[in-house]
């Protein structure tokens, strides 16, 4: 048995993590061969490959990023793409996939799956925003960087009256906002889920002047003000006529200073939420979807996707976890609503 | 409605969350007041109280401990310990407890709703070792810091020949090691769940380092050999007649360097992992422990503990979190044995 | 012997380690008796003020901001202000002031010795840009946090082809920026005290991607481009005319894209920089300011201030410290220029 | 110009921070090549090399260890070992040696100066125990890790009756004991250089009890008690007649029970004090010691060493360096006295 490994989408904690525990159990348990496909579909399709042993996946555990690379090629996309990956799959000896990524990449594999490639998925996405599956990893290592970061903002909420915006990621779900402003003790988390009113916010930011310290603001990329009081077209554009690229955290802090008269830092996160070493759980989670994903390749059990229910580790349809995006209910969303204000 | 709040045996980190996030929604959401009950069972066994109000919770999100102080006084082995508890009730004029604490403090609220006392529990142990929830909060900031500690001895095992033997904690159940010798990328994990044979662990150590790097063994403190191979009485007792304090870790540098003639070192972390900030993750939990708690209180589900079963928080009868102890199942540990040696 | 203690100027990790050791200390050696008084000058001249013994400063070392509260009011841009002060300090039976602050709290206090008033220093600023020590607490810990993130950012420059810009806190100076940009392995620093050509570090840019991985450039918030590449007027407003709040590394993200086609984001660490623990250093270091005003104090060394040389505490005059900013040397600037591109 | 490099003794975080600016400025701005002598002295000796250019060098600034290896070997007590290195020089046409390393192999590159191989020195030691340089790499960091685990311990001397002792490294000096017990707001600090007295020790910690907290007690490993109160022979070895390899740490929490009657853990921290990534300050240091380590060589000023003297690098005879063990001084040691108790 042969098997390809390959990772797609942004990078995410973890990814190596995933990568050492297949070879090692494969390699060593199995006597399984290996070969690493570069930058997600980009490799199989134009058979651009490493060497992918046990000397290969030494270390890499605690590290951040892919040692195979990453890229957003779609393969469906490219002519004839279906029949370059099973043609590659033959000139390498590869017998199977399995595939780490997010929508994008393990819908492809779904698809392929079709077609006849023996694929096997294992969920990556940093936002958590996949269903089928309880969390993934990358996530909690998010979380743990955006908490720091909201406790570190706390000593200066104590002594200054300035509002403190937070932008974290997430783009279409507001998972690691929930999260980091839940347990960083925000005092306002606006996520992509649910339009927030700016009058409300600013509210908020009164209510928390009169009481003590100063309010923190938890906002995810994605957030978006209610109609009307939304960007405009032109607000999106500087006098370059580039996108802006200001987020939300900046159009808060601005409209905020606005409307009630204080004044507002915003700190903006981006990249460092997704790099460096993953936490301990998401190595955890990481490793034993690598494990896992060995075990269905073994069975034969391809079209799945490992995932974590509970404290288990269960096998669904890739086609389940890439139907629909995993977004905030609307009651968890309210549960965190006591901490506003 | 007025409710006391206690916590109970070892600090944990999270336990103020709990704490917090049980006064922020009962005051705020549903007019509720607080008392706290200082020092596990003996505040209402003795009438010991303190303020606990908004402004007493202000700030402990992040802070480990807790601020109603702990201790493992046992009320049903004090005389009349079960009619003072219920006549302090009635004197300060408490409604219901929420009891926050491990096997032993949770045993106690079991058998006090048997005599009529209204509680809720909220399940705490650091080793992670209760039934009936997938995790309790503290164990993931534990596994954090010995993954921290395992990833800062790989700089020293790829420079030098050394064994390096790390004792974490779990005197009955090994998830500590378990998680945070997988997430630290350990040789070897031994836990209380199985005997070791110390021949096998030597075998491991010199096939490590026929391969490359010296080899990292977390052991977790209730480890303990096959017997024959066993710590004897008279090795456990120094030559003052005290009980050696030496652990395991100890023993087991001592033993290997006698067997294999490699130098060996040996980290305790000891109480270290029980100390300090929660991680994101035990503060989200704990919070979320603590808000599901007042929803009990309020429907009057008593005799009821909170538990998380994958990404809910559901209540179970006490009784059954008490019941067994959760320890490391064998297949998962047999699951782990393939980053052995 | 009453010392009368205040805190000036922006937060900054270690202002509570120096309240500690000098209460400590004064209190247990010299039996001294000490007044807190708020928030920086408006403390002693509205007479506002705390108690500040041994239970008031216990366990505030690893506390960021500062228990006495800090404004940057001046007292001798209020009338009277001076004699208020002196007032104060007769009614409140003060006999000396330790007052910990930067530039402007400095000024103030060296000026309020001309006067009379018995007045010891210690300096105090994120920036490191106070002249006659060698560094102040808070700057080790907000350069341990840019380098951290810039180390996370790492995993991300090895898998994407994106630009990635740091902006680090340095109005003035651009010691952060030059500490963490070595310290993190950037490949260009951008500092307060030399204007930047846009053209040369998009040079460096596309040389860096043509060796190896994406770049990532460190800019104080201070760095200003060459004249006629600088931000215009208009783009300094929004169209709400109000001041755009977006920083240079924005400007940079967006200016880099404009010239080289690639793709920049940008981190904009902001207050967490000056919030959280106090790293070991910036706690030594304040520990021994606090010691060493005592010391002072005592001697009845008024007008000067402690101050960092090597590894021992010396007093200088104040008015040394203020008298002029201390900026990079360009020849320490030059020094990292082997890092670049 | 053709450079060899070496590292000596422990491992220190902060090695490969050298050894990268010294290749990146020699290369970048001189056009140098350079050798990588592998194992400390061993390499020049057998003749054992790797290459040392600017790929071999990427990535290395935040990892701890070094890629070079490290040994204890002596090549003044091997036969002819002085002339072997000479010819390895000629052979592989090694121009200048940059030796980093501690006082021993510091003392053979003083040595081998005599001999006529140009060599500059790097000072390094984790204890901070060499003369002539105001810091050393290494150590900012092992502070920094003993810090945080006095901190963690804090919390749990809040809530349990626990004396806690943690034992660090410095088996001759202090430093890292004096620095950490310090910055941690330890209750004791024990050090070799001065012996402590065990009555003295329970008698803060009776007196720590009766004020708040239990007490926390660092303790350097190579602190002694006083002659009578000492280890004895006996106690030394262990049943097997092995040496025993428990510490001063474990001794001190096994005598303080025996003594007081209160329960004592203790913490031994071991090797995760020298591993793992360096603070920003000794990236810092380090890389300014390489670059500098560069100019000496171009200036052919053999027989130095690059020095930390307030924030300037200089250059000092290896001589003086290795001279003197640096020890804590009584006058600083008493300083910290006042946080005793």
């Amino acid at each position: 048995m042969r098997i390809g490994v390959l990772t797609g989408g942004g990078d995410c904690p973890g990814l190596n993590a995933v990568i050492r525990a297949a070879v090692r159990k494969g390699t060593q348990e199995h006597g399984y061969e290996f070969v690493g496909f570069r930058d997600g579909w980009r490799g199989p399709l134009e058979g651009d490959t490493m060497v992918l042993d046990i000397p290969a996946v030494r270390g890499i555990l605690p590290r951040g990023g892919t040692i195979l690379g990453s890229s957003r090629t779609n393969p469906l996309k490219v002519e004839d793409g279906v029949r370059r990956i099973k043609d590659n799959m033959v000139k390498y000896d590869v017998d199977a996939l399995i595939a780490i990524g997010g929508e994008d990449t393990l819908g492809v594999a779904a698809q392929l799956v079709e077609f006849g490639v023996n694929t096997v998925g294992v969920p990556k996405t940093i936002d958590n925003d996949l269903s089928a599956t309880d969390y993934t990893f990358g996530f909690d290592t998010a979380v743990n960087i955006a908490t720091e970061a909201i406790d570190r903002l706390h000593t200066t909420a104590e002594s200054h009256r300035r509002v403190l915006v937070v932008e974290v990621m997430g783009r279409h779900a507001g998972w690691i906002a929930l999260h980091a402003g839940l347990a960083g003790g925000a005092n306002v988390i606006l996520i992509p889920e649910q339009r927030f009113d700016l009058d409300e916010v600013c509210q908020w930011v009164e209510n928390r002047f009169k009481i003590k310290y100063a309010p923190i603001i938890v906002a995810a990329e994605g957030a978006v003000p209610k109609e009307g009081q939304m960007v405009t077209k032109d607000e999106s554009l500087d006098s370059f006529g580039h996108v802006r690229l200001s987020g939300i955290g900046e159009w808060l802090a601005k409209s905020i200073e606005a409307k009630t008269g204080k004044e507002a830092r915003t700190t903006v996160l981006g990249h460092i939420q997704r790099g460096g070493t993953p936490s301990a759980f998401d190595r955890w989670l990481a490793t034993r979807f690598g494990l896992h994903a060995i075990d269905a390749v073994r069975e034969g059990d391809f079209g799945k996707m490992v995932a974590l229910r509970g404290t288990d580790i269960v096998r669904v349809p890739i086609a389940d976890a890439t139907a629909q995006l995993k977004t905030v209910d609307p009651s968890l969303y309210a549960e965190a609503g006591v901490f506003f204000g």
